[in-house]
């Protein structure tokens, strides 16, 4: 690649906006080329505009850019969106209408028929709505949607495991960190020593997007699995990495060497696997008995892989096992990031 | 009761000792007669061999006593143990053998065919066991013991759903407090900002235990319940307090109403509901959408309710519940506590 | 006392009305009989405008009671203020001038010349502003105010020792509870593993309250005592209670053990000690090398006790220690009921 | 450097051990050529008899490595000691004696007179005490020692306010992360939602070493610097990174500016700057109001550089700062790395 493609970020000083800083400031591909977000950081030089809660600095040409409103005409061929989800429905249609590229992190639009939403090394195909949605819509532009972050995990550790012994029913324990609230997000006060058994709206997306993305796209419509998810989400005080803890019926129920065999091999479709933010494994797996952990395996592949660990039988199911993912890396910002670099591979951006 | 029956604590210098002595010291019908623990401590005042963790401060009484050998002969009725389990393997059974009547919180003989495991509210009936253990092994006393924390929840919700609608297959995801480990216990390193996805033999205790609280006596013999729980546990950086998520399949599957009815009604049989430290009813459910809540919750009744929340459908078995359960005082010294109090109700020490 | 004092709280739905609550719902000498809060919450039954974060219930009586707006006209003879500084600012002048006595824990009047800042033990002689504070203000009522919570802990340790050897200088390092900063409050993102070295306007409310606390009053006017403090302020992972080092510098130093024994007899004046929140000795003087800590002192005597421990020499001033303060108790809510108290035992509300 | 420099790393299992074979596994200069632990682990594969605690794996050449007993004659010129320091105090002479070069992080002979106690950018002009030493005992090797962990992060904000203006006195307050006590360290049940505000030894520690650090080597011998350190040692729920507070007093007090003038402008003497693990600037100024933070600041120049902020007046000394050290790396194995270095730049080690 000659030269870098200027993308831009909607919602950058946001936690998961400031992730997208991070990841973009140094990537092989793409260069930011506006910092965009709502009225009362826009004008102000990044620097300033954002508590940066990150570890590390803003780097330094990124602390100086000016932070630009939320409107179509800043630069930028793709523009990757961590705005909320109320935000996201009014503004990320405006920037398909004007022709961009939109990645989305927001639940917005994840739900739409005509909306891919997209984990590349689990349904790349699913890319086919794009110009569906363009008819519909009459967008010269598109959006493009990456799962919730807990999704993320269990759709990629199912996968495989769904190809190979057909997935029929699924219960996830989810015990998520608090970074997945956004910011200032989980107060203090609420989940110092404590646990919160609820998350709003999650268990939900979990049992919708999980079908969805485990499902096919067919004649121009999306194609729901037809395997059952049934969700318990909780929130614990870890600050990064979301841990699931996974009830699995098959069709074929494969034996615990089998699915550990499958789940280790798995490679994603030639054209991602080249992908510069794609781990050559998508999966890893632990063989200790008390792995993966949020604080030990969250950052493996740059916070890219999942883990996986603990197969074991499950007595009223067929397999249990344990699912780590970095819930704003894989789970959020990178996940985004990913599929942009899919668009460019597939051609849908140049 | 005119005078108080003499009691003895096993262990009393360990994590689950202290919390007896918190119970007994102010105890309606026991009175702290002796504690004793290991030759390590043996010998010392009380206030001094033990490294006190809870709260507040030992009472004085109890600071100047000396800590006894874990020798029979200790003065008291009912020996309450909080032994480890190799140890308690060793010496409970001389304690039974010298006469006493010894309440243990240790899994030792949680598995033995003529030892009841016994949770007053749900299985009061299992204690037609002692005079077969008695026989059987020559006992002029007895052991009886109350089952892992974890189980102790789980079991007390289950009770009254499977008296109602036949409980079928369990599912039990749990999120348990560092107390459980005992002290020194959980490294400070491993849980900060993290969560351990696995605890040793707890899975296999949960499955056994539950399906023994919930069986029956015949014959002398203890049948377990016939249906399957399948259990993950994971340790999360909570003090004390096991919250435990439930998907719950059943014979006759009841409508959320229907099994929130049931669980708000639950009494304990007429003896043990006049016993002190049972509770008036043994759960309360939360209405609120977030609870229960290890921190919130778990002291509510002294620790000895078990509260329920967040009773939905789960469209893989039938119901989804969140548990909570206080583990150090129900799930262990307040749950022998019990057990001491029904063992003089029904007669087996006077 | 007959019957008992009817009392209003303002600001009853945040973190510190609701300690307010919590401690009056069963006081021997008040009544709830008005809960006030901001517009938003004002009109419905208190137990739905408040998210309770307290464990335990909000009492069934209060429960129901309805939310009133922040005017004068609710029941109650006296209004316990927890508003927020620059809602205290407008709100509280008005109530003292409808002829309440109104016990603020806000710092918005804690800084004018004709307010008495008090704690009962240390400084009850400074109501004595009260008569100057009507005629200047033309109020029938009054303000009294209750320090900042960390400067609580301070004043109580520095009291006896300042009668006995002077205090001159003091170096106070504080690590503050998050519930000392409301709720929300504190994000769990920033706390969470973390320490934040900074609390916006905390240290000089520490060096200039303390100095006022242990001043005196003359001729209508307070006199700050003349030693000086020099504070560093931080926020730790603590739900409640407030851990402070001091290096203390004296006129006439004293040997350790000295000071010990001063501490240790500390008691309140004479109508003070009588009081219901009262306790019998105001400071607690733990023996062990690693006391105090938060988790397991803060509810030492409902919280209302400070307790002091490692008392020892400092090789730069003359001695060390460590203090540690309930800081939504004594150190808020409990202070201002103490204050309440007061008012009663000294005549100002009947 | 044409090829590497085989060192041992003694301890290498423990806490502090996993941290050298980390910075080790990648070292530009050293190779890891043997891992010597306890009797315990000798003789089994590093991977096997190492429960690694840190993020991330152990290196793959490095688990199959065996682990050697502590006896010379393992490969190595220098020698990392990551010792206890009991076991220290017996084994590491055993090593000079055998010619090596032992780098020690333990504690045991840093009071020695004749044992350098060495942070490369504040004395590097310590070591030349080998001779003596090497004379005295007799050694061919000899034993080199870096600060406790806090004391490093103190020694190095003091040096150059030192050469400036002249430190007399300094009052340190630390919050020090659990990771200091090695593992498994501090018990969870007494560290979460609490402080711990006694740190067996510390306080003493931090008193001596930075007056060593900062004193001179006349005559073969140490010289203590003369100020004053009075230090309160604290304990909280942080994993890695020390914060502490400082009140300092100097001969010629510098306004604020001065001193932040100087602090970022310090520079290590030049063999010192140049080696591997130095940071360009051995102190990061922060400019923000609330850093630094240990989660956000301590893997700044991975760990090796001391960050301070919040430099303002002290009413009773002269200067207030917050300085932050990550005490696994710069407070122990990267420090001891650094001065491995040292050793090699200035021809101790060839």
């Amino acid at each position: 690649m000659e030269s870098k493609i200027p993308v831009g970020i909607l919602g950058a000083t946001g936690a998961v906006g400031q992730r997208f800083v991070q990841i973009l400031a140094d990537h092989p591909w793409f260069e930011i080329a506006s910092l965009a977000a709502s009225a009362r950081s826009a004008g102000r030089p990044y620097g300033e505009a954002c508590h940066f809660i990150l570890p590390g600095d803003v780097p330094d040409r990124i602390r100086e850019m000016p932070v630009l409103p939320l409107e179509p005409g800043i630069p930028g061929k793709i523009v990757f969106s961590a705005l909320p989800a109320d935000v996201a429905r009014e503004v990320e249609p405006r920037f398909a209408a004007a022709g961009y590229a939109v990645c989305s992190n927001a639940s917005a639009f994840r739900n739409e028929p005509d909306v891919p939403l997209i984990i590349p090394e689990v349904n790349p195909d699913h890319l086919a709505l794009i110009p569906e949605q363009r008819k519909t819509r009459g967008f010269p532009g598109f959006i493009v949607t990456n799962p919730n972050c807990s999704t993320t995990g269990i759709a990629m550790a199912l996968k495989p495991l769904d190809d190979a012994f057909g997935v029929e029913k699924v219960i996830a324990f989810t015990m998520q960190a608090v970074s997945g609230a956004g910011y200032p997000g989980v107060p203090a006060l609420d989940i110092i020593g404590n646990v919160l058994p609820y998350i709003p709206g999650e268990e939900e997306k979990i049992a919708r997007e999980a079908r969805l993305l485990l499902g096919r796209v067919e004649s121009e419509a999306q194609v729901p699995a037809d395997f059952q998810v049934s969700a318990h989400a909780n929130r614990v005080p870890v600050i990064d990495g979301h841990t699931i803890c996974l009830s699995i019926g098959f069709r074929d129920p494969p034996a615990v060497e089998e699915a550990m065999d499958v789940l280790r091999a798995f490679r994603a479709p030639a054209p991602v696997r080249e992908l510069p933010s794609a781990p050559v494994y998508p999966l890893a797996l632990r063989p200790e008995v008390d792995r993966p952990q949020p604080r030990k395996d969250r950052d493996a592949e740059r916070g890219m892989v999942v883990t996986v660990g603990r197969v074991r039988p499950c007595s009223i199911l067929d397999l249990r096992m344990v699912v780590l993912v970095h819930n704003t890396l894989r789970g959020a910002a990178g996940g985004a990031v990913l599929n942009g670099e899919l668009l460019i591979a597939k051609g849908f951006v140049s």
